[in-house]
């Protein structure tokens, strides 16, 4: 039986020209991490499963790809469990790896397991593949790059002051305009739900208000109140939901909301003080807004929030995020560490990229020239010229068989190579290749030496 | 319950001085591929099941990493196979999609799915990751990096001589010295089980002689003998195993065992032509040798293969290795479409660098300077500091707490920083900092300006 030559679903090929629009957005993130001080690391794609199970709240653990053991994956798990509608406690035991989700729990068990090696605050960058069984669709898939960077081992607020001039510059490099970094904190979250007297339903709080801008604060309202919210409360909440615009104002507003929670005022001093620190005129075109509905899905995050929207004229949710996470490493054992990080999209900065017609120039090959093969007689002249260029760096191909040379030329057109060389008796006979330069047709007749020098990178 | 915090078996983490490394080796391979006019494609990490499976053979299959489909996986399957031994008939029900085995199989499907878009002959290379199952030794891990390069859509010989060209360029690159590229026929192979009158059992013969190596010729001829060797054809078997140095010499004593077979002749005459249009002297000190017990694993092989060793100072098997695979396609529908390719380990070309201390002197980090944060009056003049290096493309960090001199000096050393700048009011006042050399400790107070023209990449 023939399979079908098919991609699985949500998984993507790359062809060169994409991978050539790839790697420019990756080489513009690795170049900010490294100018902020930031190092490579690489962990692998799959961990034990025990690693990554629990991290990611309930949707989360569904959303693992879970490999199967291999040999007798069956050893270990009797009948009754096998035919059991256990499906968690099956998979523990048929599988024991599960391919990496994300790339912030695999950095703090590589921070626990390496700790011995690292120096504190350890700040690296990993960009890797990523993988969740979410349902495909426009700019999300079930394999996707993220660009990473963290800082673990310290409690600074000035590494958040320096993530969002982090976010600034990466944006700044990839001339990105107008993004907008949306900032908040757990613990201002946290203080809403003890001013609605809703401690106990904060979760679910959190992803009501993550909703705001798809539904609407009347919506917001109606949910908190379903939720159980005291209806002598809801001027609270509606004032919460009505903190809009300047920074500073925001800050006003939270101070006077939290009066009674000492956590929330945490929160709101916190965004303050980082707020003070950060260069406004360094941010460029990139704003910087409190947006108090932002909640963040992940929950390991303990502190500050970030995500990042580039201009409404493209509506493909954020195009990175991150936050501040107390204690990561301590479910593998080191207590103690704080942790903060952001996180890039390359597929999203893609989209964004292309929609906005925000790419150079790229060329479509890095293929320079194509020897045509035009007479079996002169394939050792032939290749003498290729092996020639090639000692010269310059990337240099030929045509394996002897056709019609206006199949090479046709051929050369589609995989738009910018040159042809062309070889026959003449050029043999005065040690000479004739040099065809495919976008007007021109042809000169050259020594090696001369093409070297037209070609040389 | 805590999770430990470990790898899991077989897959490495990397830190920043083993991946500038791996960087090293990848670019050199890299830049052979695209001197030599290959350009660049990805497939995804996982392909569906169907398209991975049955193509490398028993063994092969075995060690496939299948991922369990997420929701109810238990949904198609009954209890009665459930329960049953046919753990692959279970797999195939519970699992539909596979981690990618080796590049080639992938590239094939790519070929086919995306037939509309891309010119034959096509050269693409592909450097990414793939996973195989195996017990975890000395240089075979179960997630590793191959860096591939295939030409499909030309079954001229020419590519089988340009391919060895590209293993010279790429260990001439590297500076690995005198590298063996062993050179094979399938078909030789094919011709020695019919003058052995032993065509039914090619693979195994080829297994045996596959062991030539390690358990020397005289019990290949009794493991031959113990698979059914005619006795009266024991001496064809023993000059078959004779035939070794110069490769002309080997050719001719081929041609004179095949004169009853065919297939065995069209084998040799390959070979001899592809010898022919080698230019030897580009070869470097790479050697080419005709190696009539090589037979390569992979079962899709047809035509010529190739295995390349390092000296025999580094015992850690073949570091590159290849050969023609005609019709591989029509697994997937596309027939008459013949393809050769090779395949470099990285992980192996490391061992082999690490071994012979080839690696040039890599930085051990990329930062090239450490603001010290000892007065917290002075930070907006740290800060700007910094962004002033960063704007000029200089790598910069900057200790985030204000801790004690001698500690920020301790940590620069131990994350290999080779200046730091401090500040203090002395420096404030005069608008300069002081930039501190940490390899001689020496220091020099000076303007921004004259920091960026010293550290200027």
């Amino acid at each position: 039986m023939k399979a079908k030559a098919l991609t699985s679903k949500g998984t993507r090929d790359f062809n060169s020209a994409q991978i050539f629009k790839r790697d420019f957005i990756i080489s513009c993130i690795k170049n900010s991490f490294n100018t902020f001080g930031f190092s490579p690391i690489e962990t692998p794609s799959f961990e034990n499963t025990e690693t990554l199970l629990g991290k990611y709240g309930d949707e989360g653990d569904r959303l693992i790809f879970k490999i199967l053991k291999s040999g007798n994956f069956k050893k270990n798990i009797d009948d009754s469990t096998l035919l059991s509608d256990n499906l968690s406690l099956i998979s523990s035991n048929i599988s024991d790896k599960a391919l990496r989700y994300d790339l912030t729990i695999p950095f703090a068990r590589y921070v626990v397991q390496n700790q011995n090696e690292i120096n504190l605050p350890f700040k690296r960058y990993q960009i890797q593949l990523v993988w969740r069984a979410d349902r495909p669709q426009n700019g999300r898939f079930r394999e996707f790059l993220q660009c990473d960077a963290d800082v673990i081992g310290s409690k600074s607020l000035l590494q958040e002051v320096d993530f969002i001039h982090l976010f600034s510059d990466v944006f700044k490099n990839l001339k990105i305009p107008n993004c907008k970094i949306r900032i908040n904190h757990r613990k201002i979250l946290i203080g809403l739900s003890q001013v609605l007297k809703l401690e106990e339903k904060l979760i679910e709080l959190t992803v009501i208000l993550d909703k705001t801008d798809k539904i609407g604060k009347d919506k917001v309202v109606i949910e908190v109140i379903k939720l159980g919210l005291d209806p002598s409360l809801q001027d609270v909440l509606v004032n919460y939901l009505s903190i809009d615009g300047d920074f500073i104002n925001s800050i006003s507003s939270l101070n006077n909301l939290f009066n009674t929670s000492t956590i929330g005022l945490e929160g709101v001093q916190d965004l303050n003080s980082i707020y003070k620190l950060i260069h406004l005129n360094n941010l460029g075109n990139t704003k910087l807004v409190l947006d108090t509905s932002l909640a963040r899905g992940l929950s390991y995050y303990t502190g500050t929030i970030f995500e990042v929207n580039a201009s409404e004229e493209v509506n493909i949710g954020s195009i990175a995020a991150g936050g501040r996470y107390d204690d990561l490493t301590s479910v593998f054992g080191l207590n103690d560490v704080s942790g903060i990080g952001v996180s890039f999209g390359l597929d999203r900065i893609y989209i964004v990229m292309e929609t906005l017609n925000l790419f150079p120039k790229i060329d479509k090959t890095k293929v320079t020239v194509l020897f045509a093969n035009t007479n079996k007689n002169h394939l050792n002249y032939l290749l003498n010229g290729v092996n020639h260029l090639r000692l010269h760096n310059i990337n240099t191909d030929f045509y394996p068989d002897v056709v019609s040379l206006k199949k090479q030329l046709k051929y050369a057109n589609n995989i738009a190579v910018p040159y042809v060389v062309i070889v026959d008796d003449n050029e043999v006979e005065t040690s000479s290749y004739c040099l065809k330069k495919m976008n007007d047709g021109s042809q000169i007749t050259l020594s090696i030496e001369e093409i070297v020098k037209i070609l040389k990178k």
